[in-house]
This record gives C-alpha cells, sequence and structure tokens, in this order.
C-alpha cells in the first residue's frame, strides 16, 4: 500500500477471485464456467471485418445489444442495463442503492462483503439453517437493501418465486437485488416480477450458461427509474465499458438460444450423476440448481481433498469459512472431465 | 431517478461521451479515434481458436499483457497495471488519491470533474492562458493531487518533460496523475520519472494510436506501491475487467509497434496540413501534438459549424463550455477525411 492511499480503503479485503492458472492444463472445476465453447453464432459475430473496426468505439448505450435483450426477456428497453460483467452491477447497487445498508445470506458470493466495506454500507449476514436452506420470512421487513443469490452462491440451493416475491413485497421501501447469476440451471427467474414491483432489480450475467465468462457481459433487468440510476453511475465511471466484440457476442447467444439450453440440460444431468455418486460415497452434496454442487465427506476434510485433487490436475474451490471450510465446490463440467474427478475422489478417500 | 438512490449521488451529473450514431456512415472526427484499422498481429490474434475458449474467464492478473507492457515501457510488471479503458484508472486515482482534493485545468477531460463530484474530491480548476498553454509554476506545491492531461485533452497542446518533472517534485505529498492518452502523437512521456518518483502515476490507452478503441484497454505506470492500489480497487469492484480477446490483442499490439508508429507518423503529418490548411482560411488552431485540433473562426460560430458539417455528414466535437463554445475539436483521420471536412468548411464558411 502507498503512503497516499485513502484512509478509508486502507484496511479494505479485496476479493479472491479462484485460481486461473496459466501455466498447465487443469480439469477446471474451480470457478463455475460452461465445460461448452460458445455457440456457432457467437463465434461467427466474431469476425474479421468486426475486429478490423476496433478502432471505433463501441455504442455506449449497446442499444442493439440492450434491444436484443428487452425482446429475449419481454421487457422494454428502458428496462435493461448491460455492464462489463454483473460484478459492475452489484458494485453499483451496494454504491447507490443501499445508504440503509444491507443484508444477505452468512454464505453467499463473497463479494457482497466487499461490495459494503468498499461503499461504507452498514450490513448484517443473516443466518441460514444448517442445511444452508435460507428462511425467506427472514428478510421479510428487512429495514434496509436485500441482497440474495438465487440460486445461491457456494450452496446452489434456490427460493422460490413465491418466497422472493413475498420478500420484494414485504420490504417496498428498500430495494431487493436478486442476483441470478445460475438461474438457467434450474432456478425460477424473477423477471417477471420487476414488471410489478418498483423495488426489485434481477442481475444476470453471459458468463455461465451462456459461455461467455471470457468476454464479460453482465446484465440487469428492473423497473425503469433503477435501470437509469445505474446507467447514471456507468457514466459517472466508465461510459465505454462494453467491448465492441462483447456487444457482437451477447447478440449472437441470444440468437443461438437453443444451444444454450440444451447445454444447461446436459449440465443439469451430469449434476444429478455426480451427486449421486458422491452421495453414495458417503458425501452431504447440497440438492444444487445451479452449475456446480456444494460437497463434504466425514472421511477427508475440504482443504485436504482441493490440495490432493489439485495435485491431481483437477483445480476445485474451497473457502476458508469456517462454516464451509470442510465442503468443496465442484463446477459441473463435461461427463468426461465429471468421471475423472469422481475416479479421482473415489482414490483419495482413505 | 429512482426513489432508492443514494442521496449523495442524486444531484450527480454523468459524463456526455462524444456522439456514436448507429445510423447512418458519417466521417467521425469527433472522439478522436485512429482512422486506421488495428495491425495485421491484432487482427490474427483475435482467431476463432481463441473466440472458441470464452467460455473461460480472463487470467484476472493478466499477466502475460502485463509482462509485455513492462518489457516495452523498461518497467518492471508491478509497475503495470492494466484496466478496461484508462477511465477505470482515472475513477480510481480520483476515488484512492484525492482525499486532500485535486486540481486540473479549467480546460481538460470533461471526466475529471465528473470523478471529483462522485468521490466527493474538493476540487480548484485552475485557469489557463488566453491561448490555452498551461502555466507549470500554477501547479507546483499544489497541496493537493495534480491531474493533467498531457497533452492535454481538447486542446492538444503538451507540456514538456521537465515541466511535468517540477510538477511532481514540488508535491511529493500528493500524487500527480499524468494521463498520456494522446502521448504518441507528439508528446514527451513521463513514464521514465516513475522510476525517480514514488508520487507520479502515468495514465495511458490502446484506444487512440493503438486503433483499439473497441477493445477497451487501459494502463497505468507507476512505482510498486501505487500500481498495488489500484489493484486492491480493482480487486475490489471488478476483478475480471478485462476481455480475454482484448489481453491477446494488447499482446499483438505492442508487438506491431512499427505499424502503429507509422500510423501515428501519417496522422501528425496530416495534422500538420489540416492546421495550415485552417490557419489560411482564418482560424484561430492549436498547435496541438495529439490526434485533433481545437479550432475556430471568426466567421462562423462554433455550434453553428459543428451542426452544419454534421448535416454534411461529418461529426465533429462541440463543448458547451463557454470558454471554447466558439471552438470545433476535429479529430485527425485520414487525408481523404480531411479533405472532405476542409472542402465542408470552405463551402460553409460564409
Amino acid at each position: 500500500m502507498s503512503r497516499f492511499l485513502a484512509s478509508r480503503l486502507a484496511s479494505l479485503e479485496a476479493y479472491v477471485p479462484g485460481e486461473q492458472p496459466q501455466d498447465q492444463p487443469y480439469i477446471k472445476l474451480n470457478t463455475n464456467e460452461s465445460p461448452f465453447p460458445p455457440s456457432p453464432g457467437v463465434i461467427k459475430a466474431i469476425s474479421q471485418t468486426e475486429t478490423s473496426r476496433l478502432n471505433l468505439y463501441s455504442d455506449p448505450e449497446s442499444k442493439r445489444l440492450v434491444e436484443a435483450l428487452a425482446a429475449h426477456y419481454g421487457v422494454g428497453a428502458d428496462n435493461v442495463f448491460v455492464s462489463n460483467g454483473s460484478d459492475d452491477i452489484l458494485n453499483f447497487c451496494f454504491w447507490g442503492f443501499c445508504q440503509d445498508g444491507a443484508v444477505f445470506p452468512e454464505i453467499s458470493y463473497g463479494f457482497y462483503e466487499v461490495f459494503a466495506n468498499l461503499h461504507g454500507v452498514p450490513f448484517e449476514k443473516l443466518p441460514m439453517n444448517p442445511d444452508f436452506s435460507i428462511d425467506p420470512l427472514a428478510y421479510h421487513n428487512a429495514g434496509r437493501a436485500v441482497v440474495l443469490a438465487n440460486p445461491n452462491a457456494q450452496t446452489g440451493l434456490a427460493l422460490s418465486l413465491s418466497a422472493i416475491e413475498g420478500i420484494v413485497r414485504s420490504n417496498p421501501a428498500h430495494v431487493v437485488v436478486v442476483d441470478e447469476a445460475y438461474v438457467d440451471f434450474g432456478g425460477e427467474s424473477a423477471v417477471e416480477l420487476t414488471k410489478r414491483y418498483d423495488n426489485l432489480i434481477v442481475a444476470m450475467t453471459f458468463s455461465k450458461s451462456r459461455s461467455l465468462a471470457g468476454a464479460r457481459l453482465g446484465f440487469a433487468i428492473g423497473p425503469a427509474e433503477l435501470i437509469a440510476d445505474l446507467k447514471k453511475l456507468q457514466y459517472s465511471t466508465n461510459p465505454y465499458n462494453l467491448n465492441r466484440l462483447t456487444q457482437l457476442a451477447g447478440i449472437a447467444a441470444l440468437e443461438d438460444q437453443d444451444y444454450y439450453d440444451k447445454a444447461s440440460q446436459r449440465i443439469q444431468a451430469t449434476r444429478h450423476r455426480v451427486r449421486q455418486a458422491l452421495l453414495q460415497l458417503g458425501f452431504t452434496c447440497t440438492d444444487s440448481r445451479s452449475n456446480f454442487v456444494l460437497a463434504s465427506s466425514p472421511r477427508i476434510a475440504g482443504g485436504v481433498l482441493y490440495q490432493k485433487l489439485k495435485e491431481r490436475g483437477i483445480l476445485v474451490r474451497h473457502f476458508s469459512d469456517p462454516r464451509i471450510e470442510n465442503y468443496v465446490r465442484i463446477t459441473i463440467g463435461t461427463d468426461a472431465q465429471m468421471d475423472a474427478l469422481l475416479e479421482a475422489v473415489r482414490a483419495l478417500l482413505p
């Protein structure tokens, strides 16, 4: 740290992303990427002709992409905000909508706490049930903003749409942010509710189900006034935040929805098979609606399992949070990747 | 604006980027893009093979790109920060290093004021000479952070390296940010000074001389401790902020430096010719070291000239700031584009 850094920022603990090793080829099951490449239309859209136009700025309004998203989700163009990954959106939500504070589950996306600290937002992490399920009533009448990942990060467990609606309805004076990064793997989206409640923002991403983690593309759907606030923050920080080619990739991905639906179905089928196998091996394993599972064995500590899998060329995610330190989070990859994982797990169990 | 937006942000005036019309083909001389496409190596680097890997996150450390920049500029890898455009860097500098306030010239990049307001940084815009030149002594012992675009935005005028060094040396208790977005068109870079002063950050971009405005790639060079602070802010807001393909494009661009040097020489030669022609037409025209000129004619108001050029399919930039409202800022494009501009200007002058 330099002697010049503002004192308020000096004590910040930044987010620690999952490992992205550049050296050797791992079976990468640690950052919830899709194992499938982007659809053929996306590959085609990033053409040499378009690459040769990179000397020109992108459209700061991302008009064509916004219109494509609006059509896809059945909302108006003024209900859509696009950004350089959904972290941007979450950052803006903590910055703009949490002046009375925020609540979120004790186990969820680790970045929520970083954003809250960054913007001086007082926050409370609400306890979960021992099986990691969330009691929606705990978020009723919260008296501050509510931030929920649904399905939830790390656990993959999902709240029903009616549970989300109850939370939104009971907090009319505060914004509810539903982070649906993983919704396409079996969750229920709250997008329809954004038409009826003026305090609901749904954040989504192309990084997971749409195989574009490396392109950096997130979006939010919500009431026009909240979307306008997000745009104001974007135009006050980084107006040209989306790569030209990323805008084209996003449009092309929406046109190839069948491809991504099939990929999601394959991932869900593989998830079911992997979970059954882990349960048979004596693991506890969340009934995930996402593209990962959170699993723990009484026979091997989470940190040891992570380390031994890494030695065998398989990366999973381990968190030091004491509530889940005995677990590993395993991204659902291809069937072949998961067979390799299960074989390694069997070999490692004492 | 929604009823939920934090009161501190409600009064913000966001930055207004130059027009990026998506409808008809304009001769675009309004946002200081290069008229030349990216180099052949860049086009090649964004291959179908790489596009098909967009399902994977980019390296959040951008290790290969950082190493390539370090080698190119003769600094260490820990002296380089990369980001999603240099606006990100400027935003972080105002956020992190300006707790005692900031000074910048009264005419410069309009975003400085937006960033200052966004982060509650008290600021003073220092007056310039009537010819828009800057007195470096006005920035000595400033008692707060100093932010200078060099060459300066809007005017294109440059301070000498020794003038910059005097400012850096006289402000040891505060950071000096030198925004060198336009340095490759005839300015003197302060990169060498970052090895000797611990309070200097140089911000640069691939958007201008390296023909990658649409890729979103900026970088900063500075002392390791200041760079570490910028990384901390990045990891507290958006760790995966760089597109995979953008990282590859940046590396490839550095390998094609000859191409960009030649492009810059062409732009500088064209700039000289355009300036001479405008002077002959009775314009006042800055002696720019950038890829644009700021020009004004006593025979036609700046706003009128802007509007009439737009009607003829030529976009230039007009600012409502009263000190330059009688000027237009004209990006230097290809010789053919500038011939069309000069022909239109001749036809429009009463």
